[in-house]
């Protein structure tokens, strides 16, 4: 089976550590491939990243199709364009962010979530939402660091995310914690280590899932909301 | 005030039939101005045109920003990019699905939504959700018609709205109808008369909402959420 | 046009603070008049006090719809008695409350709400869920200040007002603030200026909307819900 | 104990009638009393006849508090004025709405509720919003008669009401049904035997709740929501 | 009227303790008897405990039916097996954590709950969504205090009790206080002394909601849901 | 890894079934082991049955942890005791409806479910609810066929699986089906074909997730909620 790991942004190095996340958990037999498009802002931090970084990650979804891709894991915890790499996928694709809350409603009963930046709290506790944990997930924090941060300082990151997390245990009653960005997957197992609370890389929890329904023989659903995007008769070829 | 129209797809003439909606309602001394992106899809129909239809449209609000726009309408049932633009925007941005909502909210208890094709329809129920709609909104329904459909054949195309605004009427206990696609503006009027149910148009409400806003002297909050996309430091001016 | 503002409270002062506001936003051509019932509580602090604002609050109406009036406003932030207010009216009938949530939804991603005295917090909160701002609305606050008081020492309310944003932003990462409550119209503008957040007054908002609505020729829908009130066959006429 | 159940319409006969469900239940050494304000609507039709039927009523709980009065019963489906009331009281209030839905979700997963008139029917879902009963109720459903046709020709009624419980079994897979009207109280152990599914009159179940809550010894909280009415230091007694 | 107080742990002590607060609020002509299995959980803290209680406590309620009994009371406030015992029950079956809740709402608009393990807090966020007052419950808050600690230090369990009583009215608003144990139940009066603030304990509230149910005459619905048990046709009667 | 499947009904033929479906899809490397009690209803028909199923079922994980078993997939639809089930397990537990749920969310925007018995309709659908999908499932529906009746006639099983499934495409818009009985695994494949739509099977998906989060490591959290059940001093062991 061959799983393609696509990091919507254009920072190679972030792709390099999720393809070294992915590749720790894989089955044997699982090929992983990752890329990332080289026309999108360096990281996603808003909405507004998001939206430049969706054609590009939407492309590479296109060129895995015609390679026999299986299934995507799209790397960034606002699972950009999400819905449309649906449409255009026959395999499941697969967003970090609702892969570990998806784990997380799995393995315990409330959790929180720690991201980078304050101005990304709302979009992230609206996936929470659109996933259905309201609920389970208690808040949605932030270490009110730039996603770069995480890789420039990862000394400092990970200081600020022991801090944040074991609030999380003390003032959330959190049992789990989600990372809330592709590029805190490295720090994972450390932190987990180091706070004794069960942590959630969407990286790692995604690859799993994907490997499970491809394992399962699940495609995409083409009925109605996810079936291919129609090709338009105006003579212009929409997005197909 | 200048309020500048965007229609995320490239069909010139829908983007003039909304405009022609516009100006039939603006006050006098509104500029309302109307532009498409020419490397859009033809129609947005699912996730996947909405994407791809996104970042030109970012591009004509930073045009616009540089004009000293107002406020912006943007004209696509599926509000694609909403937040995003607000990012970038300076003034309020109107999405036409959130506009159509809140008159709905204010002159009926209960209504119902008629949109083309099945595919959108989750599309707008989680739009409904977001709007806080849930309980307002009897119920999404649609012509399973194309949205392009709607120019090529207005004729069928109203019969078809009657048959399920009446079927609203009966079945939802709807009292009023927001229409779901932009390019159904041009039947309002008529599809009020001959149902007798107020019928609302995304457009018409749209224009109005952003006069209102711009006339209170309301612009994007800046805090957070939808303050400007950061310049990253990689020397790559992600979306400035 | 012509807008009513209904004060349904009995104090002249605030009939007149909210008269103020409006003036300040109307367009050239929009006519403004403002009244209070002279038999209502002097202002309105929990449900029994709304309770006895609503019927002198509908019999203006019925006034204003012999006069011809476009549509109301109804200053007082629990949006006491509109949906009745709206079966009794022809023109769209705008509350406060919803006008203020509406506009904080299409320029904040999040926002808080500040009002008077606590007792108060449940009725706003209900308010929120009814007009589907529960997740958008993080917090609703008070500043445990009679309604009267604002006017008695508004150097002091307005520094409770000011310290009470500041915890908003910080603990809430509000976006942007509703004033709640019609007496706090005045300070608004200063209130911004202080805090740096957007401020929201609802008799601003709902002017505004009310414009809006009329504009465009929305009116109360009169399918079901909204429809006058039946005249009852007892002899004895209801509402009328 | 003395209950004193509050028609808030001015209808003797209705009044009547919920006493006499109210004495069919009771405890022996339980006193019910009846009242019904004279200058409110004859029946109540929506928000309007409620807002009309208030004052009257906060009159009467204002009466019964100097009578030393345990406990109320409000005796009207949409609740009107319910926490209103409660601010006036010193002992429970109950409303027919909320107590027979309490009593539906005690005894069935899942009910549906009948009524009047279609103008009620989202007021009701509402309330059932409200009294967190959204899930537990299928729908609510109306028979399209008057409140004052129920006395004006019970049988009719009656064979209206049988058609409509029996598709609420057959088609929302009613477990229980909540008659959604006062008026319609009388009807009820007739329409359980016939239709052969529990069948709950508001006024019956409030009575006992009421019961139950006197002889518990709870009464209404008077912290902060349901205090009394502040009076009012501009001179003019508000609600008191 | 019989009313069987069923305790699905079996710590006869507690058991003995329900019965008092039972009989200390009951109808003169209201019998009370009390049960507990002898071979479930001392205490239930957590899923586990609960499931190992439902079995034992069916069986007292298979018992209590062939003696006629009229309603059952279940005196663990996770309302272990409710919809099980339901099933078996011909009569109401009232959990004292809906009861509570029920009283709660009725008289308050807000209120926190108070349990004694940590871990029982997700349980009885789920039980308060069930029962449809997440906006109602402000905050469940526990005393970190084993359940059988309660009784081996009661004077220890009220320092704990109050001193989360006035942080729920400091920082939820709470307008009332739920005990989250039906262990609890001796101290309620003492609470509701000390701290102001109305306490409700489920199993006074049950007791009396079980005497409201069996007066007016409800039985559970044998409609769907709540049916009793199919006896299975392998030979083996499953639960009958 | 060792994934065992516990039927929680003493049905043997129905745990070979599910077996099957397991070994179907496991990795090469994944050992599957199937029990069932032989103390519990023959099948799960409502809460009653469900809670006569819990403790067996409980005894089954315990005897598992010993022997070192990875994970657990629990074969009824109802999930019946999940959460007790995590408390005693060191590593993943998964019920059938969360796991088929998970992948419904992942492969479609909007599903329904087909289940057995009418009664078991509001069990499921708070399932839904507590998973999340209260927006993306659209309708729980029912063949009306007690579960053995599932093998007993297969044929007439799947005619009628295969009409609701139609109705489910119709007239709810389900871009996926989930079966809601463990014992209609083996039809799966044979309906998706007839169909063509997506059809899950639970068990499947169980299988499937819990190989996915035993391979990346994921263990039940043991902070707090799902920690192990407490060894009660009073010298009963409760629960270990």
């Amino acid at each position: 089976m061959h799983i393609r790991l696509i990091n919507p942004n254009s920072t190679a190095s972030m792709t390099a550590q999720a393809l070294e996340s992915a590749l720790r958990v894989k089955q044997r037999d699982t090929q992983v491939t990752a890329v990332n498009p080289t026309d999108t802002p360096v990281s996603i931090e808003g909405g507004a990243d998001e939206a430049m970084a969706v054609p590009g990650m939407l492309a590479e979804i296109r060129k895995g199709e015609k390679q026999g891709v299986d299934a995507y894991v799209l790397a960034c915890f606002d699972d950009p364009g999400l819905h449309a790499a649906r449409e255009v996928a026959k395999g499941p694709v697969i967003g970090i962010c609702q892969a570990g809350i998806q784990v997380a409603m799995t393995i315990s009963r409330r959790f929180s979530i720690v991201t980078t930046l304050p101005r990304s709290i709302p979009i992230i506790e609206d996936l929470v939402c659109d996933y259905g944990a309201d609920r389970h997930c208690r808040r949605v924090r932030s270490i009110d660091l730039p996603v770069l941060g995480l890789e420039e300082d990862p000394a400092a990151a990970e200081r600020l995310l022991i801090r944040e997390i074991e609030a999380a245990k003390k003032e959330d009653g959190a049992e789990a914690i989600i990372l809330g960005c592709a590029g805190m997957s490295a720090l994972c197992e450390r932190l987990q280590t180091v706070t004794g609370v069960p942590v959630i890389d969407g990286v790692t929890a995604a690859i799993k899932l994907a490997e499970a329904l491809v394992g399962a023989g699940y495609t995409t659903s083409k009925v109605s909301a996810y079936d291919y995007p129609r090709i338009k008769h105006a003579g212009v070829a929409a997005v197909a």
